[in-house]
């Protein structure tokens, strides 16, 4: 499989965004999104979606032009209308707003409607963390899947993400979808020609499968967080589908409004330091983290990992040794850039 | 089994906890509390912890003569002492605060240190319902939960909870421990000679195990939400210990600060009304409840049932029906009363 460095695929991103049409601000914060998405080992939101954006670009389902139009603006809440741009540009300014409010009241919210994709929340969630403030963040997305006790593809994976100041390496970033696990992870094990864990999806008469390829419309759908009580995990699914997609007016998983694969987004964020002095939370949240990486292990597993750390762990090594892609990947980024004029070898 | 009125054991409890010092506000919250979650079905966190709370205020754990003290008063945010006093009285108050701080501003939060147990979350969250305010509760809380990957009984079964402005019967209301399940769900079932299933506990080697025997203290843990992805339980437990003991101050599920089966809370609020309108956020969430409620069920499910459904119809039974206590509860609650010189057969 090609191997590419971060700086190179960084590069290449930018430069096809730009040449088709998107701004060069724009352009490094969506590469820059994507990348980092592969370098933390999450591959179903890396560079695998630049072909989708450019198509959708050239679908005018992606406006690159777009403003972003401020709804609301009271001291502590706004409410933006993405315009149909890119997810990112729109999530990063989101972030970027309610971080600056929580620094002025204490606490803010931010929502978003018409925003395209914003891939892996985490990006976002950790800027807060710069300005010691706790980041709380819920998008509705696409799915399928299936509400519990139920087999109708009504439900996103609809994560919840939450940044929260520990002053320790990697960052305490928890990134979640509410089903099992995010629907990418189903498309890798497909590709890899295996199979899925048991507890993962249901075929479309309701049964239990470990069959990848019984996953997507018209076919299977993922199941809730949970297992045997996936009405927890179904719970949160619905408060993210009605936070992310009803208070912000960007519309639920299934309505007509949300464009594919589009997000509505609902964040919170709290100035830890307004409420309790932020050297002791940081240290104090260090500490916890430190009594649990001491427990002791179960059979089976080496040590207890707190949320980033597996993902913290890949960045690394692939930031040293380079993102694998898959071969028919590959291909793809190489016609898209073929057809816009870039040489491919010589981009980074 | 003793099969009794909710409002003879209402006022039962009101009376022992009044001759037990109590105020008569007071008491008045912490029954209906108690007596609500019988109702709802949850006996956990029902009259079964009458006789400890009794047993808390002749110890000295609990002050009921407890003023709370306000640390914090910025427009948003409040942070609240609650000096030992009883937790239902604490956070029935804490949630008035977030919901009247969100009213003003749109959004709130409220932190609370030093209180007692509160029983159970919905109870207070529902409150915000009437004023078209959603809220989030978060509450650290004693175990024994491990963390993933982990069996060192260091977490607490640390619930969130989740009340939205829907307009439906029943309220829309998310009322989950981020462990498999909350504690007293094992000791009933040991109550009732069952076994678990497989993927609640482990034991002391940190093994999966089915006896309920080998949950509490020096023996087994429960697991955190997930099963084969429980890191995400786990996540979201570590969120609401630094939430509900770090940044209040409250002292995190292991540490001395918190007192048995004392809880940390934070509590956030926000007014839909200033940021969509109302009615069209409560049409579109009741729409979005129907869509569910219409899935296509999965085989061994008869219908598809929204948070709160399960709860509610319980209470409706238990309403007519009157509410089931364990012959060896009931001796206790007849004991303590005696002790008081209540006439048991009397007090309705």
């Amino acid at each position: 499989l090609p191997r590419l460095k971060a700086e190179y695929l960084n590069s290449l991103c930018s430069e096809i965004l730009k040449r088709s049409g998107v701004s060069e601000v724009d352009a490094a914060i969506v590469s820059e999104n994507l990348v980092e998405a592969n370098l933390k080992g999450h591959d179903s939101h890396g560079v695998l979606l630049l072909p989708t954006y450019v198509a959708r670009i050239g679908q005018g389902i992606y406006d690159v032009k777009a403003k972003i139009d401020i709804l609301l603006d009271s001291p502590s809440i706004t409410l933006l209308d993405g315009n149909w741009g890119f997810g990112q540009v729109i999530a990063k300014r989101a972030m970027e707003m309610a971080i600056a409010k929580a620094k002025r009241n204490g606490i803010s919210y931010v929502g978003v409607r018409h925003s395209n994709h914003i891939g892996r929340l985490g990006y976002y969630a950790k800027m807060a963390l710069q300005e010691d403030v706790i980041a709380i963040m819920m998008a509705n997305s696409g799915g399928p899947v299936a509400p519990y006790g139920g087999k109708s593809p009504i439900m996103g994976t609809n994560p919840i993400c939450v940044a929260i100041p520990s002053g320790t390496f990697p960052p305490l970033v928890l990134d979640m979808a509410t089903s099992v696990v995010a629907g990418g992870k189903v498309f890798d094990r497909r590709e890899r020609g295996e199979k899925v864990p048991g507890d993962w999806l249901i075929d479309h008469q309701g049964k239990p499968t470990t069959d990848p390829a019984n996953y997507g419309p018209g076919k299977g759908t993922l199941l809730t967080l949970g297992g045997s009580v996936g009405y927890k995990g179904f719970g949160l699914s619905l408060v993210v589908d009605i936070l992310g997609g009803i208070l912000t007016g960007a519309g639920i998983t299934v309505s007509k409004e949300r464009r594919p694969g589009g997000n509505g987004i609902s964040i919170i964020c709290i100035d830890t330091k307004q409420i309790t002095p932020v050297e002791t939370f940081k240290q104090k949240t260090k500490e916890l983290i430190e009594i649990v990486k001491r427990s002791d292990t179960r059979p089976g597993f080496e040590e207890v990992l707190v949320p980033g750390e597996p993902s913290s762990r890949k960045e690394i090594e692939r930031f040293q040794n380079g993102i694998e892609i898959p071969e028919s990947l590959w291909r793809k980024i190489e016609e898209i850039a073929e057809e816009l004029g870039i040489d491919t070898k010589s981009t980074a």
